[in-house]
């Protein structure tokens, strides 16, 4: 009593996917996710749809933060530079989550349901991102390419960045080279 | 009688698609596929594990063409020039299934469990290709990446092949070029 205790929202998390690793994700109910979290399903059921969703609210806040980056970069800004501010700004969001970010990524890559939620959060990325660089008056092809382009960086050095202590931005411009030297 | 006729595999693909082009994919039944083949469904799980398998069989033969095509490369060709004959070899196996691809890719684009699992398919033909490249002695992470990158490529290809009446070879140069233009 007394003590700091984190929102509803961070607890079920928090509860989900130490739930999700020690009895696996199938085997965990929304149930049992409230009660670790010491709240009721009612309060489970105002935060997230459904169990999966403890895993995924995050990359629907990450594509705003990510997309709103986009269309803030200076206007003489070219689609990949635009990109490239959009991909910075979720290197902030990322900071001081990288265990939480690690185990999750754990738990998404061990089951295939997860796994193909995961990579329709990342397209669904890459459309927000399409979206924004047109917003910015970026025609078709060239905007989804851009954005194409900036989730592929931001998958593969995101990765990258969970197994090497280095700044994200630094990772994802390595990246950024890597993909330009792979595509020639 | 007496007329040919396309195998049964073959049957029951071309019935799928026409049955969840009509009714939905979510509505049409393994038994309605197998009476539109004119086969028995016990014909039908001969050939596949499920009524979704009937849109996804031919991703399996794809990533082996791709990938020993890749493995077969010139000794001396480079990551990208190997994942490049890869998507060569692609090209020849959809020439003459234009008008089925782009009927089967509109049926996945409208059903979200389909699209997951296309993405699915995506990524396991990522590592099928980053595998041939270890296979060739390529380190990673650059086999990974030059994976990615050529399945972007084939991704964003394969779709304005769908919409402009083009060799796909030509597309694919195009892509590769623009995903280069991108990373900068």
């Amino acid at each position: 009593m007394g003590r700091w205790q984190p929102d509803a929202r961070t607890r079920l998390e928090r509860a989900g996917l130490e739930l999700f690793e020690e009895r696996g994700y199938e085997a965990t109910t929304v149930a049992d996710i409230a009660a670790v979290a010491g709240l009721t399903e009612r309060t489970f059921f105002r935060h997230f749809a459904d169990k999966r969703e403890v895993l995924f609210s995050g990359s629907t806040v990450l594509a705003e933060v990510m997309s709103q980056a986009v269309a803030e970069a200076p206007a003489d800004a070219t689609p990949s530079e635009a990109v490239r501010a959009g991909l910075a700004a979720s290197a902030s969001f990322f900071d001081d989550r990288r265990a939480h970010a690690g185990r999750r990524q754990a738990v998404v890559a061990g089951n295939p349901v997860l796994l193909e939620r995961e990579l329709m959060k990342m397209a669904t990325l890459t459309d927000a991102l399409a979206g924004a660089l047109r917003g910015r008056g970026v025609a078709e092809p060239a905007a989804t390419l851009a954005a194409e382009v900036g989730v592929l960086v931001f998958r593969v050095g995101f990765g990258r960045w969970l197994e090497e202590d280095r700044p994200m931005g630094e990772v994802f411009d390595e990246t950024y080279a890597a993909v330009g030297a792979a595509s020639v």
